[in-house]
């Protein structure tokens, strides 16, 4: 099968047999091809250990196969049945100030615990020996959104271990984690523990690596059920749903490459353009996490999203251009969570493809429309994403980010990076976003948003790329500590000093500032002095009146652009304008409101078109609109809340 | 004695046998003639395990009684001496999160506790046979304020057993919880937890149902003491001080049919008219629970009550207008927390009617013109309060709405209920606050605020009510789940639909909204179609634009409004009157910010009217003003502050 | 050595033996003589139990006495090796919730534990032992900012200690505690407990018992290694850093009797003047701690400086400003946290002598700056500081005024007395904070703003000084409880109604008011009744409109004011200014943002000039400028964010 998936979770343990077939006919009818079923079904597959009933599952998988649905089954490892709990209560998620959770929600488990683990591979086993040749099976749907974490004795000694293996002995760990600071010396490993609740601010490099361990313990628990249904079936792809979140210990650059395809799950929040834009921003960096390659948009919301106060209900037609936002950018189709609206439960308000209200309501008529425009983009899976600008992006520099010693408690890595993918996705250029250690040669600008931690090694790449020609733009707080948290000293940004032609001698954290050109910006200012860099914008008032903000510096046969400060959208979308200009990065003249991805392929190009905008549209392209199946000559005209996929060949 | 009663708690324990002549004398002088002794007194009546000490109670008592002055005895209960908490450490409270609470404040025992239960029975048996024949005795108060919770291990135990009770079998319970979710099955009763802290969102259903539990398990520990205490004293009425608050997992409704008298403490916070409209809820209430029955004011402060920040100490005259705004309301008197405002202590600032200043003040001085003034309205104990309006209100519905799983975190429940009883308040229409399964046939018109859970039953009645002629307004996100949680598919709200002729498809949680003519409205705002209803207002702006906002429906002999959001005083209070009109319930022609309540029996009324506002108001009335002394022929004249007790007969 | 001291903390643990030696060299050319070395060295001395490793530290001391700088050598008990945490969990920080810390940042040990006053003393006495010999020994400093409490079992037993030693029996103990309140009374030691986490509000009598134990406690701890010390070296100095926060259960009064050297650690926060005066009052707390003589300003920042939300970065200039501030207050000398910015630890953002940038910076530069002024003005040491006016100051008021039991959320008193000295800062009259148990002969006015508990005997003090011709000005809120935290009955403030002649009835805490005469006031206000005291103004609006809000009584031969509400700073400067022409305290004329401070000796005057403001100030006055090296004659001219310090003999 070769198509564009569409579909969404499954619960069929929550309804009864006759609401099965229901749900059967209704997927069928609505264009769905892809039902993941079984994330949360432990206690309902295993009600008592060791006793299993496979007997409805079999039930909904041969209907489901009878109706030409495939399945991405899951294992259900995300939540132990409460006998698991009541048997291990040493399995039991325990806070960093020590409180062991109780069961009654979900994911209220240990991964460091052996007897979880044992658990965890019977089920994959026993699930994988019995529906290894049933015909529906599609996908393995490893485990849901890995992400708890835990600080129990169990995990203090699997951190342990992976402390020793990482840093050989006990010196180099002492030295990588400063602890020489606050006698915190370690003489032998038993006193190494996670960063539990402790007196006042935590030791930054024992922050960190405990979500880098934590990453890789929880990497190792699903390559255990990975190998154990490889095994089963070799040709069944293998995947789990990556999850954002700035608590979410798991770095994705490397679990991608465990992962037979790159998912994610994709929650954006707010009204108006802001999940659009984070819509965007989520999916180009799947994309970068599968390495400009295929990725699953494994689960979205129907309609509501929070926007934290309250569910923000999708208008008409937004869940459908979200949807293509997604496939533009590389998603092998459209999932969401779920099918059918639970009656019960703690997500009973959860927004699904078949709502409370059934079938005949306008959420389902707008599902059933969207799975008949997904069954006309089959053609375009395996095209590639067009991206002339890559913005880098690293989830363990976004950790030390989220340290509570930094010089202010505004400094938001997330938002550094969204804010610099946002001018690009408004002026309607192509971004890949992609790790520290990715090839740039591909790009004609690269963009280092407030790279905290970075590799020397990964610095070095950058160097390297803008004096072979490249064009490179770093913002504030760059290149400040190494891999260990650790100042690059003699001056700021440490790792970019030379790059950028520039020193920084003092931060000066601000609530607001003004530059001259620029405009207004927030959070941050630097006594900046230049070593070679061109002075392209002075501060304007404060303590740092008249001088240098932005710089610019001739590096070999590039540029690199260094700001200092976080920029208003107004002032940054102009600053990048000019850079991009300069780079020679193509700059499409976009009605208001409108945006546009393109991808190609063997001389075929698709214009993805999503009018978000309160205003019709008139945008000049010529082709043949995969939306409304006819052709476009000369001029599209979008309606408030319209799309258009168009196809032309050369 | 038939007659108001006036005092309030008083605490001899804190002062020396010299201030207690005093205070029995200031007592006398001020007209009490209740004093609630003993309250948290265990410490020194029992101040070593087994080893009492009545000698100073008796003193107390018989001092009391030599004054004319009526004991409310209450067992001191609600706070066991530290010696307990040494004795037996598990019977301390543990929080959600794990945390074993230290004695050092009050409340501080799992009533689910074997040893503090038979501590409990100990020191009230020891407290009926020392008293029980006392001649101050009028009234036992069985302990204070229940409404503690814990989630120990006994908890957990006697949860399990009120399970077993209720659903008989574990099959029940998982379906009733809807246990498919997020594999919460249980095998065993074993496994069944309360909703101790958790990974994430807790299940509605276990949340809800941990509620119910606990105000079953106080209540049993209440009628443990009221058996030996009738037992004693066949015919001295047993009571408690009802508490309000979103914390206290007391159901009032069931509780009521258990004490010989309902009771409530009420310490209404805020300035202006918002304590007094609160007030006017709180007591229409308590005559809900006592079946439009007397019930008692048993605790309220002589002066300061909080606004959240701070305390807002009551200007002249408010004290006194309160207290007549209860006893309108069906209160056999005003009682106070507390007599003599304590030197040291947790509530040393805590407003008393002996101030800190002593009886040389000027609240000490309306303390004794309030005593004097209720002294000449004991003909009025046994009337009924008129009211042709019923608000609905439910603990349990508020419970469920207390979930964080719910569309917006600014559904609120109380607000919405109070909202809607505050514009009959304000419109001088009297209403009864009562129970879902209330007998509705009295009443004009029934409003149904929020109900969000709602029994079928209950719902069954509503309908035969207004299918027989009745008038029902019913509001936003009602009749959505069933009593365990469960959302009434098809169309919300599931249980009104028919009635209502009408279906919503989707919610639209807003910051606000605005409608055509009921004006600007909060929070909430709902996709809804027409069934059969007639359209009475749509909305003016956003994504509903022109959508049904308001509507109304004849149903059999009567009409079933619905509004879909949360309306703004403005339009609220002018649909209100519309619906009133329609409804054919009375509509006074009062001033700005003047309360009037009317009470009845055999051919005499008794009409109180408070004047709140800032300025004189002149009402038309005749009859024989209780407060000034005085007649009233044409016209009463009330200054800014001033109240009146209007008695005529017919 | 009669000298100015200057340097700050030096960690060379954190650095290579090279570093060590341009330390020493940078040091020598900055003009540092005095380095704090040691303070969290522990896991670096004794890197395991009873194994010491002083080749280092006998190295670097080697190397500071080289090239002519003492060091203020460092106990490094306040942050225990990993390997004691491990040995001893019993000696971790539980908190009031229960939850036990873990190592991992610094501070993370209870001072109750055996084992961890055992191995402080062993640590204590190996550094005595080794290096009391050594030439560079210039003070010791002992621990590093005493503030760590601990709820645990070892804490509780150590509680009962101190209580039985206080209160003799527990009848004493059970009348100080009030705890006929809420059945709290004791009936066995065993039974009382620290006031942890419990069901409702906490006991105030014993929750500011277990601070004042906790500072006698900690104070025992220091004088175990004060001790040690004084036997290796007699002639040595001892002392430990005191630091400032609402956290910090020490009585800094008490302890300044132990200690051979007051020394503080200031690090204020805010940008524009209140940093400025944060100083000012925290050094004027200083010098009223070390009884108006000589202390030591230990540590302080080169730069940012927290407002809360961010670091502040210090502009050019006010470095020194800060510093001189100090100085001229009585500190001799300025020390800063640290010499050399760390590379990593939780404290790598924090300023130092020596930034990330290196001495080629303009902090340094300013460093080396100071350092030579420093060394102008030895001569000043030993000097007086000019006060006729005192503000008095009592941690053990603060720790009664933190009970969330009070009237209102909003009271601070903290901000109570700062801004009573904000007003006399801003006059340019010299303050003397002192302890309600001072001598008050010295002074012209005693301000004792909402000195809530207050001693009687104390109180009697301060009625004699009044009667002996004193003026005295009394704010809202003072005189209310004993040290018991039990009220003055029989109307408010109890502790001064004869002194102020007044009594007031009630309080009426607000957000904001307004007087007739002194304008807008905050927080608070009281309904006040003159008892032979003359009223000076009035409430302007609300519930107390007319009523009086300030007065003044004349008392034996003097005055005696009472303010009954929080007056904001313009309407509070008028009346300081008005009641110090009366008691005859000198006002100097001053332009805007210029700070004094005057210091005499001998019939030397010392006058320290500090420009904070934007603009240039031209003042009258004659001498020698010790900052620009010139004579003034007739008017000293301070550009902007300039400083003077202008000698004169008579």
């Amino acid at each position: 099968m070769r198509a564009m998936y569409f579909g969404g979770d499954y619960n069929p343990e929550q309804w009864s047999p006759e609401t099965w077939k229901e749900d059967a006919e209704l997927m069928q009818w609505a264009g769905v091809n892809l039902a993941t079923v079984g994330v949360f079904s432990w206690s309902n597959l295993e009600p008592r250990p060791g006793q299993y009933e496979f007997g409805w599952l079999d039930t909904v998988l041969d209907l489901l196969a009878d109706h030409g649905i495939g399945v991405d089954l899951a294992t259900p490892t995300a939540s132990p049945p409460p006998w698991f709990s009541l048997k291990h209560p040493e399995a039991l998620t325990v806070t960093a100030a020590g409180t062991r959770l109780t069961h009654g929600s979900r994911d209220t488990y240990c991964v460091c615990s052996p007897a979880y683990r044992e658990a965890a591979a019977r089920i994959c086993s026993a699930l994988a020996d019995r529906y290894a040749e049933h015909p529906a099976l599609t996908m393995w749907h490893v485990h849901n959104e890995y992400g708890t974490m835990c600080y129990c004795d169990q995990a203090a000694a699997a951190f342990r271990g992976w402390l020793r293996y990482r840093y050989g002995d006990l010196d180099a760990l002492n030295v990588a984690w400063t602890t020489s600071f606050w006698s915190q010396r370690y003489s032998d490993w038993a006193e190494v523990m996670p960063p539990r609740a402790t007196q006042y601010l935590v030791n930054p490099a024992q922050f960190v690596d405990y979500r880098r361990f934590w990453s890789d313990e929880l990497l190792a628990a699903f390559q255990e059920q990975q190998a154990i249904l490889r095994t089963a079936t070799p040709d069944v792809p293998v995947t789990t749903n990556f999850v954002f979140g700035n608590w979410v210990p798991v770095d994705h650059h490397r679990w991608a490459d465990a992962v037979d395809l790159v998912a994610i799950d994709n929650y954006p929040s707010g009204t108006g353009l802001e999940p659009e834009e984070q819509t965007a921003f989520a999916a180009d960096q799947a994309r970068g996490w599968a390495r400009r390659g295929e990725w699953l948009l494994m689960e979205q919301a129907s309609s509501a999203i929070s926007d934290g106060k309250r569910l923000a209900t999708k208008e008409p037609g937004r869940m459908s251009r979200m949807s293509l936002s997604h496939v533009a950018r590389g998603s092998r189709g459209a999932l969401f969570f779920q099918w059918r609206a639970s009656a019960g439960g703690s997500e009973q308000f959860h927004a699904a493809m078949v709502p409370h209200a059934g079938q005949e309501s306008r959420r389902f008529l707008e599902v059933c429309e969207l799975g008949g425009l997904l069954g006309r983009l089959d053609e375009i899976t395996g095209s590639e994403v067009e991206a002339e600008v890559a913005v880098l992006w690293d989830n363990v520099a976004w950790w030390a980010m989220q340290g509570t010693h930094l010089p202010s408690s505004e400094l938001d890595y997330l938002e550094a990076v969204r804010s610099a993918h946002r001018q690009f996705w408004r002026a309607g250029v192509g971004v890949d976003v992609v790790h520290p250690s990715a090839d740039l040669t591909p790009y004609r600008l690269v963009v280092v948003p407030s790279l905290y931690l970075i590799d020397p090694a990964h610095a070095a790449v950058l160097r390297e790329y803008v004096a072979a020609g490249g064009h490179v733009l770093i913002t504030y707080f760059s290149g400040i500590v190494d891999p260990n948290c650790r100042v690059f000293l003699g001056g700021y940004p440490g790792a970019f000093r030379e790059l950028l032609g520039i020193r920084v001698e003092e931060f000066y954290p601000v609530a607001e500032t003004e530059l001259a050109d620029a405009g207004k910006a927030r959070w941050w200012s630097e006594l900046l002095g230049p070593e070679g860099a061109e002075v392209v914008d002075v501060y304007a008032g404060g303590p740092l009146a008249g001088s240098p903000a932005i710089t610019r510096n001739s590096f070999g046969g590039g540029e690199a652009w260094y700001v200092s400060t976080q920029l208003e959208d107004a002032g940054y979308q102009r600053l990048v304008e000019t850079i991009c200009r300069r780079a020679g990065v193509e700059l499409p003249n976009l009605p208001d409101g409108v945006e546009m991805v393109r991808r190609r392929q063997d001389g075929t190009t698709w214009t993805f078109l999503l009018n978000h905008g309160a205003a019709e549209a008139a945008i000049e392209i010529d082709g043949h609109d995969l939306v409304s199946k006819g052709p476009i000559e000369g001029v599209l005209t979008l309606k408030s809340g319209d799309q258009a996929v168009v196809e032309r060949s050369s």
